[in-house]
C-alpha cells in the first residue's frame, strides 16, 4: 500500500505536534468509539514475536483516579528532595500530572508470560517485551493526538502502588499510566524545553556514522 | 495545531500499513535526506524529563553489517535450540532478518547518564529512559512507513556483540539494530500472523474498566 506525499506530510504533522500534556486538559467526554481507535491503534504497534503482551485498563472511577493521584504525591515527595537547591525550587514549581483533570486514564501493561515460555526473538534480550509495550504507548500517542486528544505518562509513582489499586496480577508489568483529553491548547514546544528545564539537543551530534563517534556531521 | 480529519485517516492508514520486514528489501539507495527526516522524527519522540537519550549510528560498511550478521546467526543457533520439536522446524524455515539485503542499518541507544544524574520523571522507575528510546524507535518506524521504506528490527543478537562492533561505550545501552531499506511490497498482515506462527488476540480481551479482571466487552 502506497502513503501518498500528502499522507506522509500528515504523518509528520502529527510527530511534530505531539505533546506530553499535563496541564490543558478539558473535562469533556471522550467518546468510547474514539478510545476504541486509539486502543486499537495500540494494538497494532509491532510486538516481539507477534507477541502482543500488552493489556488495557481504562480509568474513568474518580476514586481511583484519587488513589493514583495520592502516589503521585507521596512519590513527587521523594522526587523533590532529589535535586540540587536551585533545581528542587524550580522542579516544585512543575505541574507534571493531570490525573484527576484529565477525563481518562489508560495504565498499559506488560504481560511478560504471554505466548510464553519462549518467545521467537526474545531469546537474547528478554528486556523485549517490555519494549513492545511501550511501542504500543507511542502508537496510541500519535493516534490520540490524530484525534487532537491531549496524552501525558505519568511516571512518578511506584509500580506496586500501581498494581495494588488496579489489582494487577504480579506476574503483569505496569509500563505507563496514561493521562488522556481534550485540551484547551496543544503547546508549541515540549513544556521543559519552553520553560528551559532542559534544551533540546542538536541532533547532528547524535548521529554516527558505521561506528560511534565517526560524527561527519560535525567536521 | 488542529489535525483534520484527512490527516487522522492518513495517520490511522500509515499505523495499520506499518511491517515489521525482514524478506522485501531492495538494494536501492535510500537518499540521505530521507534518512535524516527519519531521524528527526525520532528525535522528536517523548522523552522521560526531555532527557533525550538517544544516539542513532547509521551503518552502510557492508564489513560491519557481515561481522552483524555472523553475530545474528550465532544467536540465532542458540535460539533455535530453546523451542520444542515441531516449533523448533518450523522456526529454522523463517527468515527473521534482512541485514545484509537492507542497504541501511540504524542502530538506536540509550544513554543513561544524559542530563544526569537526576532526572525529572525518572526517580521512581529507572527504566523510563529505556522507553523513551523505544518511542523514538517507533517514531522512527512510523516515519519510515510513511517514507515508504521497510524497517526491521533485529532482536536476535546479544548487546555486547553490538556493542563492541560499533564501538559503543560500556555505559551507552544498545536498545535496537534496525534495518531499513524500500521494499518490493508490504505484507497485508504481519508475517507470524499470516504464516499461522501465533493468532492476533482479540483487543476485547485485553481491555479492562476500572481495574483487572473487569472486561464489559467481554459480558
Amino acid at each position: 500500500m502506497h502513503i501518498t506525499e500528502d499522507e506522509r506530510t500528515a504523518v509528520y504533522k502529527t510527530i511534530y505536534a505531539r505533546r506530553d500534556v499535563r496541564n490543558e486538559f478539558k473535562p469533556d467526554e471522550v467518546p468510547q468509539e474514539v478510545i476504541q481507535r486509539i486502543l486499537m491503534a495500540a494494538h497494532h504497534a509491532p510486538s516481539v514475536g507477534f507477541m502482543q503482551p500488552w493489556d488495557f485498563l481504562v480509568i474513568k472511577d474518580i476514586k481511583i483516579k484519587q488513589q493514583i493521584k495520592n502516589e503521585f504525591i507521596k512519590a513527587n515527595t521523594e522526587a523533590a528532595k532529589m535535586f540540587n537547591e536551585k533545581k528542587t525550587k524550580e522542579y516544585k514549581a512543575l505541574k507534571l500530572e493531570g490525573i484527576l483533570e484529565a477525563p481518562i486514564g489508560i495504565c498499559v501493561t506488560c504481560d511478560r508470560t504471554r505466548n510464553g515460555p519462549t518467545v521467537l526473538g526474545r531469546t537474547s534480550i528478554p528486556e523485549m517485551d517490555l519494549y513492545s509495550s511501550v511501542c504500543a504507548i507511542q502508537n496510541m500517542w500519535l493516534a490520540a493526538r490524530a484525534e487532537n486528544l491531549g496524552m501525558g505518562w505519568v511516571s512518578i509513582i511506584h509500580n506496586d502502588a500501581l498494581q495494588r489499586i488496579l489489582n494487577i496480577p504480579t506476574h503483569i508489568v505496569p509500563i505507563a499510566y496514561l493521562c488522556i483529553g481534550y485540551v484547551t491548547h496543544f503547546r508549541k514546544k515540549p513544556e521543559l524545553e519552553e520553560n528551559g528545564w532542559i534544551e533540546r539537543e542538536n541532533l547532528e551530534k547524535l548521529v554516527h556514522f558505521d561506528g560511534w563517534g565517526n560524527q561527519k556531521y560535525s567536521k
